[in-house]
């Protein structure tokens, strides 16, 4: 497909990604995907990623029930880094973070220490059975 | 500091970083920091990348004019992405992408092709002057 070709994949065959949540507008996670994972993301209409820690596919969710469905797919202008606009499903408010928060950007830095800002909306032991 | 050492950098140096727009929440950018940047961003309360293709810290907005105020900076859960929430000076509505429009992320998938969907704000021959 060209408008895979388009996207500049780095030495690793990926490419960064942010995923944004439609709504809120927050900035729910970061991760990385191949074109296979970007592929099937377009075509399910569902985010999929590539887990670097794991070395293969990984459907967003697909443990945790925590699935994205997307709005949109962006590509910035160096072709290098893509934005996902999503709807965080599986719970209310939405959980993107395997620590059980809505968003994985939970601590702040304030006066020199990193401060957790955000709580924990679900234990992360009764996500992951 | 403590804070800094705190950041997984990458085996560059490096992490990457997301500049969200505070009050639009608009996703401006995305670039990397090394640790000097990010203790210099830190500091001055102005957005200091490290560019990779000139290999040199990148205060933003030093050629542009279009420089980044600094409001919140956090760090995700792997300790290993950042998320400045800035705001965007130098032009209103702000511009942080060097081809004059308002966010790099203007480039929307559709029907398998990237398609162009925000306008240039100000011609970049007069923004690099």
């Amino acid at each position: 497909m060209d408008w895979l070709n388009q996207v500049k994949w780095n030495a690793e065959g990926l490419v960064p990604v942010i995923a944004q949540e439609v709504g809120s507008k927050d900035v729910l996670m970061f991760a990385w995907m191949n074109r296979e994972a970007l592929s099937q993301t377009a075509e399910s209409g569902r985010a999929v990623y590539f887990s670097r820690s794991r070395g293969r596919l990984w459907a967003k969710g697909e443990e945790s029930g925590h699935v994205q469905t997307v709005q949109e797919i962006r590509l910035d202008c160096d072709n290098d880094v893509v934005l996902l606009k999503v709807t965080q499903l599986g719970h209310v408010p939405g959980i993107a973070c395997h620590t059980g928060r809505h968003s994985c950007f939970f601590q702040l830095l304030d006066k020199n220490e990193w401060k957790t800002v955000e709580p924990v909306l679900k234990d992360p032991d009764s996500i992951y059975t």
